[in-house]
């Protein structure tokens, strides 16, 4: 009998960064690994979240065994609402993510009717013909693992977000030894983070950034605003550390932060024994020089902490002349305009400011090629599939995996919704299933062609142009049609405009033979064009009298 | 009789980056350096241009002697179309400068009624009570010059953008000795470009690109295709005396690329001794290892030749395997998205894809730190006022200056507006004028507050809905409302949702007491974000019959 294939079928991720999301599936059972948002970019008008496209595990969500979860950051986390909607099935998460992934299921109310399952290292988990046993990994958040999933041809490891780290700050280095244990067998199948495949050399350890921080708030001679992302909460132990070394209290600011720094302390993943950390209104009675206040906001969020005080708006925090401000992070592609603005902003508030383009306040979480070759030389795999990238990063890491010497034929640089089938005689593409963008705007689910999101480019753009049309029973138009505009033109200015708007329509209307409705919107078109340059969507209505 | 004050007023370009305007004052004459643009971020709806506020000069028309330019980049001169419909002066600027602003009025039509002025180094200029000299300075751009100006209370000098490249392409490096000579009598104020101020070090020379890019062409098996920017004419005579010496002809693609090559070899800044420069369909019938072609859309453009290749929408190129594709350029600032997307989809094509974050493709055309210091250290100025830059750029360069030896107090960072008044005794900002964003848009020019650009966000985030009510004399409505939408809710979908508020606005409207559109307005504005968590425009008309 021939062997059964493994399929692979990456839902979200490969070929694009964030929301990641993938399934395994053996002789009609599947397995799910991670299920993330990805954050709209600013063209994406309206849209509050992107998910991937599970219509496929929904056609086939009778198959589904389980979702396994590598760590608790939304573009691994954050499609589970909507995902759990359609599919009723387990969800194994470290303990940190599971914690995390309670608080949004609550916010969704969905959290009564999900079954969540605390991984651990060491503790195999059944799942159909899969056995998933969980290792653990350095990342920017605590409790981030990778996954070792023995399937019938072989051993399966999927790194999830990771960088090697030897001196971590929460004590949990990866094991390398531990890692060369699980794969002694060998490897049938490697998907390994590829998020910097492009860049060079090592990632340098988190602790690297503490003695950056321990320095600037050692030297600091008013308060310290240190920002950073809420869930990465090795730096905040570090930032922790520091302050109670140097005689300071540490307060916390912005919603997500707080919230993240009081779990972390109850699950036991910050500690405090110097009682460093205080209430706000604590922190307020102590002179400038012993204050160190952690905040959200290092990515230049509109409505953050940070970018409320940078702009003199937040209602707590101003900043005073003495005051030093470090953003302990690097933008992310696509913020690089907001965060810069706030720089500036906080300079003008009188500030010192620290960033990465001028110190060492922030390492990444992933690995750097030399760690990655690392990570393929541990675990020498008969197939690589490189996973966490856009297009160019995928390649760029497949290219890593030739140079340690895993055949051309043997790696395969996918894309969302191809469906892969390894068998040991080799890999193919055979099918592809939907994949791409679903968009979360309001409470509604949009695809990417919607008319809706075309419509609001036409509106942001030019604006809108609302025609009325009084038509008799039959149809001609009976008055001068009424003309509003919107995000047009500045009406204080062009009353003049709308009126000879008014009077082109009305001569467009004609005497009613046709379409009225079509050739005031032709007509218009050109005439709005002509005395303006600009083509605001035309859109007339007509009422009979 | 005490000294008459300089006065500096900076209208675009400190503070933030583009747009770069300044005005010189002494005793009521005033000359005017550099009128450039700004291009719109995404979130700027509809914008097609940022210029300067420009009415103090407008108020002042009768006192404006000259506009000065230093270079040919938009950022420093696009502004002139829209600034000369109001100034009636002269310009000044370098020969390719003065070709470049010519195409640019008569798309404009006013090139006719433009009085422009060659300006050579050694040839003095006078204008009211200043003489200006022009130096030579190294840009990405050739003809970049700076500017030495005679005033009443000693020499300012002006550095327009610029790095110091001992070994240019176009063979006229900053004649540091010539700056020295300028110099000799004692600097009153230095005006210089901080666009790179937070870098360390040198910013390598041009010739560093033209090593790699030879050596990529001449290792390429295929076609090479590389992305520049249009006015990077040194890039273009590196990559055609490569070509050149591997054997190969250079086509070019994307209109403003095939503009600029043709006016730099016509006004004399581009040399083709091989004769390597060919039209497109000549190239086409070469095999493909004898082809260059030179493209724009290094920026991700979309609608430029290169995006268009990568989308597999050009009409005469597609991308075939064993291409070699070389984006010569960093992402500017906000660019960083729709740079990788193109990097992946070239990439998907088929093409090895060269990039600043593989491969020495590219280097800017601005000083970095320690050539700032080597112009302070040459100029040895009593005032510094750092240009060109955001603001923290502004004080990472005051801080240069400050380290070397400018005494805090003679430093100024400014912001766009500022009226800095200098005399021998110190300097004070004594003043504010109009400043910040002017916004192009199709024919109209807007201010930043404008409620159409309001208009225009809330549109672009939620569209629209329009009410029409049809109401009697008495003001009561007597049928049913029509309501349409656009960008709202995928009308396929929720035909019952627009009938639903139809009945909600009838309701709302009652029985014509008070004000029925605001009421109709704001019920129907709960009534929707109940129903669907979104805020659309609401937009109620009433017809009366």
């Amino acid at each position: 009998m021939a062997q059964h294939p493994l399929r692979v079928i990456p839902l979200g991720g490969l070929g694009e960064i964030g929301k990641n999301m993938m399934a395994l599936e053996y002789r009609r059972e599947i397995i799910v690994i991670d299920a993330g948002v990805l954050f709209p970019e600013q063209d994406m008008l309206g849209v509050d979240l992107i998910i991937p496209n599970i219509s496929y595990l929904i056609q086939n969500r009778d198959r589904v065994r389980a979702i396994f979860i590598t760590h608790g950051h939304e573009d691994h986390t954050g499609a589970l609402p909507y995902v759990l909607r359609d599919l009723k099935v387990p969800v194994y998460a470290p303990r940190l993510a599971l914690g995390l992934i309670s608080v949004k299921l609550k916010e969704h109310r969905n959290l009564r009717s999900a079954e969540l399952v605390e991984a651990q290292p060491g503790k195999e988990i059944k799942a159909g013909p899969f056995r998933v046993d969980y290792f653990r990994v350095a990342h920017s958040i605590p409790d981030a693992m990778g996954l070792a999933i023995r399937t019938p041809l072989g051993l399966v490891i999927h790194t999830g977000d990771f960088k090697i780290d030897h001196t971590p700050v929460d004590g949990h280095p990866v094991s390398l030894a531990e890692l060369a244990r699980l794969c002694k067998d060998g490897v049938f199948l490697l998907l390994s983070d590829s998020t910097y495949a492009e860049l060079p050399g090592y990632t340098p350890s988190e602790r690297v950034v503490g003695e950056v921080l321990d320095r600037a708030i050692g030297e600091a001679q008013g308060r310290v605003m240190i920002a950073t992302f809420a869930s990465l909460i090795s730096r905040v132990q570090m930032i922790i550390d520091a302050a109670f070394k140097h005689g300071r209290k540490v307060g916390t600011v912005g919603r997500s932060m707080v919230n993240n720094v009081k779990m972390a302390r109850e699950m036991g993943y910050l500690t405090d024994p110097g009682n460093v950390l205080v209430q706000m209104s604590e922190l307020r009675k102590l002179p400038s020089d012993r204050v160190v206040v952690v905040t959200t906001g290092s990515q230049g969020e509109p409505t953050s902490a940070l970018v409320r005080i940078a702009n003199g708006e937040h209602r707590e925090i101003q900043i005073v002349p003495g005051d030093t401000v470090i953003l302990s992070s690097t933008p992310i592609p696509g913020n690089e305009t907001v965060v810069s603005r706030t720089i500036d902003n906080l300079f003008r508030q009188g500030a010192e400011v620290l960033y990465d383009k001028v110190a060492l306040v922030h390492v990444h979480g992933h690995a750097s090629q030399e760690e990655l070759k690392m990570m393929l030389n541990l675990t020498r795999p008969k197939f690589f599939i490189p996973v966490h990238g856009a297009h160019r990063h995928l390649i760029a890491h497949t290219m890593l995996a030739h140079s340690l010497g895993v055949p051309q034929e043997n790696t395969f640089v996918l894309e969302d919704g191809d469906v892969l089938e390894l068998s040991d005689a080799g890999g193919e593409t055979v099918d592809q299933v939907p994949a791409g963008h679903v968009y979360i705007a309001g409470k509604h689910i949009w695809d990417m062609k919607s008319v809706v999101m075309r419509d609001r480019q036409t509106l942001s753009r030019d604006g809108i142009v609302v025609v009325m049309l009084t038509v008799d029973k039959a149809g001609r138009v009976v008055k001068r049609p009424a003309v509003v505009s919107s995000g047009f033109v500045d009406i204080s200015e062009s009353t003049d405009l709308l009126e000879r708007t008014s009077e082109a329509a009305w001569n467009a209307a004609g005497n009613g033979n046709g379409d009225i409705t079509a050739q005031v919107k032709e007509s218009l078109g050109s005439f709005l064009y002509k005395e303006t340059g600009r083509r605001p969507m035309i859109l007339p209505m007509s009422v009979e009298v």
